[in-house]
C-alpha cells in the first residue's frame, strides 16, 4: 500500500480525551475514530490489526474442534425472560423496543440464544460434545465508557459455548479452552496468566480470567513469578488427549486478581522473592456453569441410559477489539506502538527519503514490487514529507521492520534496515535487506 | 470436515413458515435458524457461504482501490439530525435510548457517519479521490419481515462511499463501482443486470439497481434480451482508465424495474422478440448524490483554486446476507441447492456408502486426506445413515461435486463422481476422481 493512497489520518498532537497510552496511540496512528461515547469506527490501519487478531483467535478455536457460527446482535427479550436474566442484567443491557412494541435487546452475551439453538437441534448424547463460537459485536451500556477500545460500549468479542453430557465432559471442554487461550495470546506476543476469577453475571462454579501484565492495567494482580516464565507452547499438543496436566501446571501456582486475592494465602504459598504484584488487563474469561441455562431453558439430551438430562455448559470469551488496545498497552515506547509481527497491520514500512528523486524512486519501487511479490504486506511512504516526519510516523505506527532508502545509500547500493522492537539498525544491500525482513 | 462432527441440523420436512424456496432450503440444509422475526443465526453451513460471498465482494472492492473500514452498528442520532434524515427515515429505523437518555439508532445505512469521518480527516482535493467501504450488520425494522434472509431486519451489507472534488470525478467513482459490481456478481455465478432506479431515501440524481433474474423475484423487470447475454468480464480491465464505454454498453439497452418502467419506451426501443419480462431480485444498488450530505454536514475540501467546496459523494451497496438467499433462488432444483463453486460451503461431498466397512473406510479416509492435503474443502459423510438418505442430504446441501464410495466400486478400484449442477455421473479410478473434482 502506498501511503499517498492509504487512508491513515495521523494526528500530530496528543488528543486531549485520551487518558491511557493505547487510546492515545490508536487515535494518533489513525486506527480508530470515536463515533459516539464508547463507540468507535475502525479505520484501515486499526481494522487490519483487529482482523489479524480475529484470524489468530479463529485458527486456535478451530484447532480445538470448535465450529464457527454467527448469532445476530439484536435478540428478543423472550429468551432472557425465560432464563431469568432479563431483570438481573441491569442498565448495562441496551434495551430496545421495536416498531411493534416488542421488547428486544442488543446482546451483551449469548448464553440464552446459543442454548435455544442447541435445544432445538441436539437431542442425544451421541451428538456431544459440541462447541460453537462466534465473533460478533456486543454492546454493554457502560455508565462511563473510557480508555478507548479498552472499555467501549460496542465491542467485538469471540464467545463460545460448550455442551457436554456430564461434568467430566464439561471439564474436558473447559480444559481445551484453557489451553487454547494460552496459545492464542502467546501467538499475539502476549504473556497471559490465568487467574481464578469470580463468575459475575454469567454465573458458574469454575472460572478463570486471563490477564496480561501492563503498567496501565485496570486490575491489581498477585501471582507467582514462575507463571511469567512458563512457556505456553506445548510441544505436541493433542486436544483429544488429557489436558489436565497442563491446566494443573498453570493453576498450581498462586495467581489472583484483586477481587479474589487472599493476602494470607499469597504469603503462605509464594516465597517472598517470587511474589509479583502488578497491574493486569483482562483479555479473556472462561466459565463452567453446568446447567444454569440448560435447566431453565430445557436444553435436555437423552443419555446412554435413556434418561433425559440437562446439558452441561460452559462459555468462553476473548475481547477481540479490546486486545488491539491491550497489545499496545503491553508493547509500546515513547515513540509509539511496537507491533508483534503476528498482528502488525503491515510487516514492513518502506521509507523513501527523497520521493521524486529518480534513483531513490527506482530503488523503492523495486523493493516495493519484490516485497509484494513475496506476499509481504508493506506500507510504502512515498509522500514528500521531510525525513524527520517520516521517521516519526513510522515509529508511531509501529511496523516491525523499516526499510530506509536515501540518496547516499542508493549511491552505495545500500538500504538501512531498522527493527522497531529494539531500534537495531543495519546497512545492507537491497537483496540482503529483503532477506532480513522476510525473516 | 466429518459429517459426524459437523454441526448441520438438517430438517427432513419443509418448514411451514417458509414461503419461498431459498428460505425453505436454508432452513432445511441447516444454514440458518430464526432467532426472532426477521433476525437469523447463521449456522456453520450458512456462515461458510456468507463468508465466501463477503470475500469475493472484498476482493473486487479492493481491486478498485477502495479501502476497508468498519463503522459501528450503533450510531448517535446527532448526525442524523444534522443531515435532516432523522425525522424522514420513518419507522424502519430502529431508534434506541441509552442509559443516559441519549437518542441512538441502529444504522440502516452510513452516509452520515462516513461523512463525519471524512470531514474531520480530509481537507484538500489532493487527498481525493477517496473510497471507503465496510461490511457490517445493518438493521431495518421492516413492518413484515419475511422470505428468510431475503427480507430480514438484521442483515449484512457491504456499503461504500466515494468522495470526489467535482461531478466528473464522482462519475468516475460511480463507473468504477458499476463495473466492479458486474464482476462481483459474475464471480458468484450470477447474471446481474443494471437497471435505472429511483434513489429512495438515500437521495441523488444517478442510480442503478443490479437485479438477478429468478422466477421468485420480488420485482417485475423489463429488459432487452441482449443484456442477459452480455459478458461482464472485461478482457483487460484497468480501473484507472476510462470505464465510460463499458457503462455505456450496459446502459444503452432498455432495462427497468416496475417503478421506473415506461411501456411506451420499452416497445419503441426494444424489438418484440428481444423484450424480456421477468421477475428479478435486487442484489446491489449504487447512487451518486453529489452534495446531499456534504453540504449540511460541512464536508468541505480546498480545491486547486483555494476555494472551499462541498465534496461530491456517492454510495454503493451490496446485500451480502441477502445474496446467500438470492443465489439459491437463482440456482436450485427439486432436490435442493446447487452452489456455484465460488461460494460453495465445501467443494466436495464425500459419501461413504458403508461406514464401518474396513475397505470402504480405508478408501474414504485416503480420499479425505488427499483432498484436504490439496487444500480442497470437503465434507465427508461418515455417518451410518442409509444410502438413500445420504444421497438426499448431499443433493439438498448442493455441494458442487460428490464422490461416492461403495463396496462394489471399492472391489473394482473405482469411485463414482457426480456433478451436482447437471447430475452427470462418471465412474473413475480414485486418482482420476481426485483430478476431476480439483478442476
Amino acid at each position: 500500500m502506498r501511503m499517498t493512497e492509504f487512508f491513515m489520518p495521523i494526528l500530530r498532537e496528543n488528543p486531549a480525551e485520551a487518558q491511557i497510552v493505547s487510546h492515545r496511540l490508536m487515535l494518533r496512528a489513525g486506527m480508530v475514530r470515536q463515533a459516539a461515547a464508547g463507540i468507535y469506527s475502525w479505520l484501515p490501519m486499526g481494522l487490519r490489526v483487529m482482523d489479524n487478531i480475529a484470524a489468530i483467535v479463529r485458527e486456535e478455536q478451530n484447532a480445538t474442534g470448535a465450529q464457527e457460527v454467527l448469532m445476530p446482535t439484536i435478540q428478543s427479550a423472550d429468551l432472557w425472560i425465560e432464563s431469568g436474566r432479563y431483570e438481573d442484567y441491569g442498565k448495562e443491557m441496551l434495551r430496545i423496543t421495536d416498531r411493534h412494541e416488542r421488547p428486544m435487546l442488543y446482546g451483551p452475551t449469548n448464553e440464552e440464544l446459543i442454548t435455544d439453538i442447541f435445544r432445538t437441534s441436539v437431542k442425544s448424547y451421541r451428538q456431544l460434545p459440541r462447541n460453537l463460537y462466534h465473533i460478533q459485536w456486543k454492546f454493554r451500556d457502560e455508565v462511563r465508557p473510557r480508555f478507548g477500545v479498552m472499555r467501549g460500549r460496542e465491542f467485538l468479542m469471540k464467545d463460545n459455548y460448550s455442551f457436554d453430557l456430564d461434568f467430566e465432559g464439561g471439564k474436558r471442554s473447559y480444559n481445551k479452552m484453557f489451553v487454547a487461550y494460552l496459545r492464542t495470546f502467546a501467538r499475539m506476543g502476549l504473556k497471559a496468566i490465568p487467574m481464578e476469577a469470580e463468575s459475575g453475571p454469567i454465573g458458574g462454579d469454575m472460572s478463570h480470567e486471563f490477564l496480561i501484565l501492563a503498567e496501565t492495567g485496570e486490575s491489581q494482580v498477585y501471582c507467582h513469578r514462575d507463571l511469567i516464565e512458563f512457556d505456553p507452547n506445548e510441544a505436541a499438543l493433542d486436544y483429544s488427549g488429557d489436558l489436565q496436566p497442563i491446566v494443573d501446571r498453570w493453576t498450581s501456582l498462586y495467581a489472583a486478581t484483586d477481587e479474589q486475592h487472599d493476602a494470607a494465602r499469597f504469603e503462605a504459598e509464594v516465597p517472598a522473592d517470587k511474589r509479583v504484584e502488578a497491574r493486569g488487563i483482562e483479555v479473556g474469561h472462561i466459565f463452567h456453569f453446568g446447567t444454569k441455562y440448560s435447566k431453565p431453558l430445557g436444553a435436555l439430551v437423552t443419555g446412554p441410559d435413556g434418561e433425559q438430562v440437562p446439558v452441561e455448559m460452559g462459555s468462553y470469551g476473548i475481547g477481540v477489539s479490546r486486545l488491539v488496545g491491550g497489545i499496545i498497552e503491553a508493547s509500546h515506547d515513547d515513540d509509539g506502538i511496537i507491533w508483534p509481527e503476528s498482528v502488525a497491520p503491515f510487516r514492513v514500512g518502506l521509507i523513501n527519503l527523497k520521493a521524486g528523486d529518480g534513483a531513490c524512486d527506482a530503488v523503492c519501487e523495486d523493493l516495493y514490487a519484490k516485497l509484494r511479490g513475496a506476499g509481504i504486506e508493506v506500507l510504502y511512504d512515498d509522500t514528500d514529507e521531510r525525513a524527520g516526519g517520516k521517521f516519526a510516523t513510522m515509529d508511531l505506527i509501529g511496523l516491525p521492520w523499516q526499510l530506509v532508502v536515501g540518496p547516499r545509500g542508493v549511491k552505495d547500493g545500500t538500504v538501512e534496515v531498522k527493527r522497531r522492537l529494539d531500534g537495531e539498525r543495519v546497512t545492507l544491500s537491497a537483496e540482503d535487506a529483503l532477506g532480513r525482513v522476510q525473516g
